[in-house]
């Protein structure tokens, strides 16, 4: 049986092996592009050695360590992030970390003002917004830091000390963005779902939004809790702000109905160390007198990111990874592979008779951050234990709510969460 | 003619080839460790082809770039920062990118919270204080983002909005920290060598202390202006600071007489995006109320470095520049290196009759960034265009004053200043 899953490839089961066991080899890619050729197609046979001249590798193969010589030796990692990248972007890193397309440098020596990394970072830029439409009359900003610092350069960059601002807590990081507000602006909590233990987001008719609130800031999507916005409130100023760190690019997003839209890359884009800002220019230039210049977008703004050294590699690895979601087709097939993978395993979940139990709200639950609980919690440990023994890490739910939490980022393959449902499935039969 | 290197190698003249075209290969280096055989060893002969089984790495030969199969033709990167990093660090980083010491994951798709990253932040921290020799009552922060952010994180964590601060201002990296001070604190420049163009540092028995400075603060090297300081004076109360940017890791430090060590990671032990903060640590828990939470020095002491996400692709590279270090022999054996480069460099430019002129007062001059003019200041732009075609990039200086500059790193091999000298002295030949 053949299935499409991407523009570029067909996916075909291979009936000599354990599904479970070998997902990867189970499931073989037909590439129809010549890197995911290279990427997947040893993924058939991964054992089969090959002979072949590395005349200008000669370091590399002598040097690689234990590690190289297992290279394919991949778990599924259901980190909640920094989290999986794909698997293709990363052997196209690997391959040029050392010397840069023959500019004789790695990335990480290059002048963040030479022409090489403009090249990168102006490249990085433009895929981003044709991947997400952006307007021109919204900037787009490659900074350092993650989202937390954030939290503080929105207000100090839109209020004045007393102004007011509306804040909808879904979980835990509006939680946070709205304390650090308090230090910068007047910030009002105009609903929380805390008390339910962030498993909802209300009927936005319901929300008493302040008059004069400069915006409304929401979290598009709560890491730890799982609960996403699939539409958006309208604030009474027109002025919306989201934390988008975790489901960025995930899905497409009419960036014209916000003022600024930023997130930490280190979910669906690039390793952490980078948070990118689009922003509406006319928001830019009002920085109250006691903003770090590194927190002013007027500084970052006027300096295209590099009023001085930006976080050159991390720009150069989430450019590698907007290349390949264009190549994948887009965010609007990208958001249909999401929905396919969060379908499979919600409704493993719903289909288990209460053995699985996933809190939060069914209209509401995030297609990034999965988090479930297991009826009978004291097996919880040793689901997770079991799990990392099948190579599916990191499925331990956040410190702060317990159970378990499976991330399945853009870059988390459908047989991984296909592997992980169906050991689901065993886990269950084993235990009921 | 053989003379020692390092405490691990020889350096053997190769007769039989031109040095300044193939310096790497008119140099062999014979290598006492493992390390340096996998990396150097190949200088000797890089067209060598060799044939071999690469059964686990075939996707990596197969999707290798351009870049890959040039991966010989490294330049000699005279950049000031981000910089070269050492050849052998790259191959290990380059070696273990898809798949960390069988881990299964990328370094960059690790959680921070996970055992795999805590040990590589750990060690990393182990390094740096072996290398520094950093006292127990300091603590190590490895924080997002540049010195810029530590410019306002300083007396936002030290000071009251009135406390009286002084500034040694000789460049303009300290100007830049004086100015944001401005926002937080009262500070006073003490003395700025502006009006000498920053060729100097004065003799501390001038300096004019204000009695009630909460601290003094320097930047220990001028990576612009190429100045640096050789002894450090003695604050009235007591706290010394310092911007060690672009001269950390270089030579040994008395920590001790310092109240905050801070660094871009940059220029001598990493990528861009990652700073080191070496703060004593009862100068911890005074941040002012509009502090960003970022910037708070307690919120990442009690947390390690991990209260969120931290740059943890840069902390794994610092930690493989650290292990280098150590390798090496540690600061001692660094700094010996680093004096020998710069005085090849500096005997070339002082000994050029004029044709080459160095600004910098010799007492002052840095081990670091080698800045210098031409006589004729017409053939600079020649001087810099001649230099590229040999493989020596980044030798203009830095906008704010032209002429050329060569950052000359740990990690630039002794081979790139001789290749430039020879170069140098040609080019003078030519245009004398």
């Amino acid at each position: 049986m053949a299935m499409a899953t991407t523009p570029h490839s067909l996916l075909l089961q291979n009936p000599n092996t354990n599904f479970l066991k070998n997902p990867k080899t189970h499931f073989a890619t037909i590439p129809m592009t010549a890197t995911r050729l290279t990427t997947t197609s040893t993924t058939l046979n991964p054992a089969k050695p090959i002979s072949v001249k590395c005349s200008a590798t000669t370091t590399h193969i002598q040097d690689r360590s234990p590690a190289q010589s297992e290279s394919q030796d991949r778990v599924f990692n259901f980190a909640a992030g920094p989290a999986v990248l794909p698997e293709h972007v990363l052997r196209k890193a690997q391959s040029e970390l050392y010397n840069w397309r023959g500019s004789g440098m790695s990335v990480m020596e290059m002048s963040h003002r030479g022409k090489e990394f403009l090249s990168i970072i102006q490249k990085a830029e433009s895929d981003l917004r044709t991947l997400l439409n952006i307007p021109d009359e919204y900037s787009v900003l490659f900074l350092q830091g993650g989202a937390t610092t954030q939290f503080a350069a929105i207000p100090l960059n839109l209020c004045k000390p007393d102004d007011k601002v509306d804040y909808l807590v879904t979980g835990s990081w509006g939680d946070k963005a709205v304390k650090e507000a308090q230090k910068y602006s007047n910030p009002k909590v105009i609903w929380s779902g805390k008390s339910e233990k962030y498993t909802k987001i209300p009927a936005f008719e319901e929300l008493e939004q302040s008059a004069d609130a400069k915006y409304l800031h929401i979290c598009a999507n709560e890491t730890i809790h799982g609960v996403e916005f699939k539409t958006y409130p309208n604030p009474k100023n027109g002025l919306l702000i989201a934390d988008m760190s975790s489901n960025f690019c995930s899905k497409p997003v009419d960036v014209s109905k916000f003022g600024i839209i930023y997130a930490g890359a280190q979910k669906n884009v690039g390793p952490s160390g980078v948070t990118i800002v689009i922003i509406r220019k006319d928001l830019i230039g009002n920085a109250q007198p006691v903003t770090p210049v590194m927190l002013d977008y007027k500084i970052h703004d006027e300096n295209k990111s590099l009023y001085n050294t930006p976080p050159c590699y991390g720009i150069y690895m989430c450019g590698l990874v907007f290349e390949d979601l264009l190549e994948q087709g887009g965010l609007v097939e990208i958001e249909k592979k999401n929905k396919r993978k969060a379908d499979i395993l919600y409704n493993a979940i719903d289909e288990s008779k209460g053995f699985y139990r996933c809190p939060v709200e069914k209209s509401v639950r995030s297609l990034m951050n999965v988090p479930f609980t297991l009826e009978k919690a004291e097996l919880e440990a040793e689901f997770v234990k079991e799990a990392a023994k099948e190579k599916m890490v990191q499925l331990k739910g956040h410190r702060s709510v317990g159970g378990m939490r499976a991330s399945i980022y853009n870059a988390m393959p459908l047989a991984g969460v296909e592997k992980l449902v169906a050991f689901m499935k065993e886990f269950q039969a084993k235990h009921a």
